[in-house]
């Protein structure tokens, strides 16, 4: 590489911290025991978890009910995977707003993360 | 090791799980970003996700609110770390109950696991 | 419970610490990339950070490369899966050692956590 | 938010994998078991589990020996923390390069994800 690069903007952060939302979560709750009983509570302590960390002004966590019934073993419970969960997070760094989702891509098996929206607010 | 061991007891099993149980919700939950607003709703999170695995017939989450507040960095939240971590839970395997906990110890620098009670209840 | 329980053994303690590492193990390491190319490495950095914690006596990894090779996504890796291992623990605490393991059990889709072997090593 | 968004570039999606990486690891491995004796083999463990995931061209992680040490409790072992990490990815995407890092600032007390630098390649 060279010495020097490209100048940092606030679109560049908010994309990065995006990023990092995602990864974090991901890694963080992905083994969680988790039912059909407790599944919403799951959801919202996730959405709290994240809702703490920086620029995030808006997070939402679905956790799919068909697919946690379906693999729900003989005691009645099982591992939060990464095919049950569809986040949404919207980041807000200055002016810029970058709203990215982690969702499962059945045709790929792969709980895809990407970037929805990118938008600029200068109010 | 010889061929053959002793018999496996149901004392022997409820102990195990209980181990079990507190291996797992250790290194599920810790890393877990948390502040003064949310450790109450993080605390009933855990606590239901380890009352969904088999034998738990009783768990209580304690997250220490003075150790948050310290830690609570300039976005004001901190990582669940082991130090503010005090968790018991009961195992109840056939006639055997199961006390145990993980606490931090201060003169040790230790997240403690152990064994507080054992009973039998033939009833 | 009444307000005394049963003595505790080195016995209940050496089961108690099997269960703790099987517990630990799993929900720390679930999740991690992994692939063919890696898998070898991934099983001795897992055996390596059980084999460090207090009472263990043996440590075996193995993560099942069938499995690994069938969930490789596009990207040529995927993510460790509680049915990809098969973990045998031998704890020594004082005179007793347990032998615990976690194998995924096909029949009930479950990564099973059991005893193996208890022995009595009075010398 | 408005219907419509800006474009999104490559640029925007560099970042953003850069910032799911940093996200991940950290989650993953915050809580592992390490000292002195096996510190070099997590972060070849690490390294290689970030680089098998998309986009990654290069990952250097760097455990804080001087922290495992001072950390090591009565057992010769600690668990890893954020305090202990640097680590730094370059993701490249298309033309873009996006260098990045997670270290602790003492200052702030806080595991910093950074941007260090974005290059264009066309060649």
């Amino acid at each position: 590489m060279r010495a020097e690069g490209e100048e940092i903007t606030d679109r560049d952060i908010a994309l990065f911290e995006a990023g990092i939302k995602l990864g974090a979560l991901y890694h963080q709750f992905i083994g969680t025991p988790v039912s059909m009983a407790t599944v919403a509570d799951l959801e919202t302590a996730i959405e709290r978890s994240v809702a703490l960390q920086p620029w995030v002004s808006f997070v939402d966590v679905k956790i799919d009910r068909a697919r946690v019934q379906r693999c729900e073993n003989e005691f009645k419970y099982c591992e939060l995977r990464g095919e049950m969960l569809d986040v949404t997070v919207v980041i807000r760094y200055k002016a810029v707003e970058v709203q990215a989702r982690v969702k499962y891509e059945e045709e790929i098996d792969y709980p895809l993360m990407r970037i929805e929206k990118i938008f600029r607010n200068d109010r």
